[in-house]
């Protein structure tokens, strides 16, 4: 029930981006107001350009747009002046516009000017992707596809506790691998041949199991001296 | 203290774009096994390229791009054959990583080929971004940007409750607005040059209101019948 709209989008590569994130997450209302001919039509003639970019559609203004919506949210920075609205974090403008029972359209402003006043006049909230204060500025595709993963984004796909893994470093872990792997071909176990496979089973496994740190130091030390015994038969 | 490592990447747009995403949610360390030389350098050379980029280095192998992490998280899809490890959703990946006390690398595949099962015998963890099981195939600077934004997403800032807004769609709001709007020109509150600034105001204000449906039509009336009586003087 959002459509997501884009206003004065100059970018082909971005306006493709943007179709393909929405179809990633279910979204497939695609609306432009007034973009810049020669990008919609070099993005939909691209080799990717799929159902969503092909069923797109083209308004005028901003109030054509979001007709049919009855909530509108736009999506601005910390930047901006004189906003008549609170400027709500993702997270929460997401949960307002999950919470709705009608249409929404959620709006995102050209690469370059973000949305105009006139454009955040029809909204009825305002959002921001909670980026640093330092470097606010995202990618449009990239803000779009942030959107609509917080949107369909399941909190109950929580596990309530996590397994315990392994607590050491992956290096020591391939050292110690690295001494076993090469017991395993002095014996005899391992041939050239079964080498890699061999190897990556090993790391897999090892991977997997609630090692600690002094538990790798103590098998370190064995597999040390097995294979300096091996050596100096 | 999460590390971003790409794969075989072979879009300098994609690393670019990658870089930029991780500056946006205050992540630095950039690391890249084998990257297709020229697209690493023409990355680099981008105008936009800044600090992270610039800041990134370049290993030889998967096993020495996370030789420091305690914590290896795989990136990984459905159409995954032999997972060695359950693939989880990002949401309980990222939590998986908010509680690991050390370092951790959260590694990407390329582009073209995701991750090998030699880079996916290095994980401790494999995630996957809940895309639609029909569309599951990200775009990568993409993919790193959800991630970030997972692993900075702060359910604290949600509030307990949201104000109500009004429920009305946004055309019949509109309709109403230009009614007022051509009642307040007729008679002499706005003149031609204020005319844009009140339109904007007023949009503004109807959008704070919880206006009801039934409101709304109660209201349009009032100043249908108000027009009326200015137009027939």
């Amino acid at each position: 029930l959002t459509s997501i709209v884009l206003i004065h989008p100059r970018n082909p590569l971005n306006i493709g981006a943007v179709a393909r994130a929405m179809s990633n997450f279910g979204f497939f209302d695609l609306r432009l107001v007034a973009p810049y001919d020669l990008a919609y039509r070099e993005a939909k003639s691209a080799v990717k350009s799929h159902y969503v970019l092909e069923n797109s559609r083209v308004f005028a203004t901003t109030a054509e747009a979001i007709g049919d919506a009855s909530l509108v949210v736009g999506t601005a920075s910390l930047g901006h002046r004189d906003l008549h609205l609170p400027l709500e974090r993702l997270e929460t403008g997401a949960l307002r516009i999950r919470q709705h029972a009608g249409k929404v359209a959620l709006i995102f402003g050209s690469e370059k000017f973000g949305l105009s006043n006139e454009d955040l006049s029809h909204c009825h909230a305002l959002i921001r992707i909670p980026t640093r204060d330092e470097h606010e500025s995202m990618n449009l595709a990239q803000a779009v596809a942030i959107c609509c993963y917080e949107l369909i984004r399941d909190d109950a796909a929580l596990p309530t506790a996590l397994p315990t893994r392994t607590q050491v470093e992956a290096a020591d872990l391939q050292r110690f691998e690295a001494g076993l792997l090469q017991a395993l071909e002095l014996s005899g176990y391992v041939q050239e041949r079964g080498r890699e496979t061999t190897s990556r089973k090993l790391r897999s496994v090892f991977r997997r199991l609630p090692l600690t740190t002094r538990e790798l130091v103590v098998f370190s030390g064995m597999v040390r001296q097995i294979l300096w015994k091996l050596k100096s038969k």
